[in-house]
């Protein structure tokens, strides 16, 4: 069967086998950033208030189980991830001016932005501190490499603003770079333990998944209702970034529609008509449908990497993971 | 003789027998650094504009002289050490919204706030993995604890402003999480390969030193004549900036000093003559003395530490270092 066509996974699905080790990992994760300095313990507390869906960990334990885990160290290592996780998403909201994350108000515009670098740094070098802890420099090199990568990704994504020429090569670039590198490293850091060519693997497999991962965010972008407006957030579009379904549907367009996008990339606080108008030219010139095409190419490259693993309910939940990734709806 | 009887020496003075080795730091950051993304070579070719004293590196090196080296890889954790400062002052700057940083624009107000977050998560990433490739956890070990210790140095900093509660217990734990940090750990990593008690007493003299270097650099606000208007440049008053100078004479001034402090701390852009008036407030009521001695004995404390080592030209480099520290001018 190929991915797509099985049937609906939940997150809660993939975790539930894994519930302790994840509740495990959130110990973790608040002991290593745990701190006796009253302003830290105030942005601590208000990160755990709008903490993810801790799936970077969840891939990092099943990564873990599916070559020859459970090792408890894995759970150290998906609190790290996780933490790194965290360190870039409060100096993205700081670098984007974004006001909301998960429903709750950033760092940056509770704290300031100031708080939000410091804070950024402060989580970071704890993420090192506790890698040394482990005493096993392979994880530092996985996550050096990565987070280096995701600063590259951040610089792309900043010259990928109001730039129509911005290609599907660019963007894969930057997707890799931005999102895919902390997936893969995810599931290179659980493979640790593991035969070396299974950490290979798993490496290839997390960047095949993340990549599939980012594009369909920047779908669901174009096609998911809003809860407030029940219309199509478009927020990309306002922001004028520039993602893989404008970036196919471009070529494809008339004339007219290209003048109406070049438009809306023109005008500094796109209207909710005009964001509207260029999602349907978006949808109508088939940009939905080839993103959708590449997100299904990459989940199928990461079903095929699965194969090179021995079976294993872990595998088969990193296979469901595949569907959840291309299924969900936020 | 006690430091500070000694002759003068400059910088150059304690460089010139490190020339060489000094080049190769030079060509090891560089190399570090170097990236294959347009907008991040540019904002390299910035930072070497703006290129620093390397006062760290000469003390990872002089550390490593007079602890059995030179060994090869002390050039190279020269580099990283500048490197994580070079980090923490573009990141210090995006936070301070500084407009300038040795006579040259900052990367904030040259490039963005944007592009000054991520380049130092850049750079610090760059430093983890180049400490990952030398094979061994001690010098990760050192340097991440350093860095997180920094940014605990920062959330002190940005709460020290405005405040005149804050006192010489709250300063000292300031400028021993942001200045003497780093230089402790400096001298730490260039005495990796030496006997463990002399990586001891390298990290306690760096300590001290890094002290030192910090009071008299706050000292120097209150002292040295700016080049253009020929008069103290008062820059931390102006910014409300509370430093030991300030602390010490607060609790010996009038009342009507104080109150007229508080009336600077008030002004959101104090003027020249406010500014004047509270450096002679401070230096009248034996501020600037008080902040001479104190940096005189954390002074002693770092020659007394050397006692601890062999004799060694490089020793008498450190400690020609603390006269350097005490009699610098800007």
């Amino acid at each position: 069967m190929k991915p797509g066509q099985a049937a609906p996974v939940t997150l809660d699905d993939l975790q539930a086998p894994l519930r302790s080790r994840l509740e495990a990992v959130q110990d973790e994760l608040r002991r290593i950033v745990a701190a006796d300095f009253g302003l830290i313990t105030e942005v601590n507390a208000h990160l755990f208030r709008m903490q993810g869906k801790m799936f970077r960990p969840t891939l990092v334990l099943l990564a873990d189980e599916a070559t020859g885990g459970p090792e408890p160290r894995a759970v150290t290592l998906g609190a790290v991830v996780e933490l790194v996780h965290l360190a870039t998403l409060v100096h993205d909201d700081s670098v984007d001016h974004s006001v909301l994350r998960r429903g709750l108000p950033t760092v940056n515009s509770i704290f300031s932005h100031q708080v939000s670098v410091i804070m950024g740094d402060y989580l970071y070098s704890r993420a090192v501190i506790e890698l040394v802890r482990l005493d096993d420099l392979e994880p530092l090199r996985v996550l050096g490499r990565v987070t280096n990568e995701m600063t590259i990704g951040e610089m792309r994504q900043l010259l990928s603003h109001d730039r129509l020429s911005f290609d599907e090569e660019a963007y894969d670039l930057l997707i890799r770079s931005k999102t895919a590198s902390l997936v893969a490293g995810a599931c290179e850091v659980g493979a640790l333990g593991g035969a070396p060519e299974h950490r290979r693997t798993l490496a290839r497999f997390g960047d095949s998944l993340g990549m599939a991962f980012q594009i369909v965010d920047d779908l669901l972008d174009y096609t998911e209702d809003a809860a407030v407006t029940g219309k199509p957030s478009g927020l990309d579009l306002r922001e004028h970034k520039v993602t893989l379904p404008l970036i196919a549907a471009l070529p494809r367009m008339p004339e007219s529609g290209r003048r109406e996008v070049a438009q809306l990339m023109r005008t500094e606080e796109p209207g909710a008509d005009q964001v509207d108008r260029v999602i349907a030219l978006v949808s109508d010139a088939g940009g939905l449908e080839y993103a959708r095409e590449r997100a299904m190419h990459f989940a199928e490259a990461a079903d095929a990497d699965l194969d090179r693993l021995p079976p294993s309910p872990a595998r088969e939940s990193l296979r469901a993971s595949i569907t959840y990734v291309l299924e969900r709806r936020r």
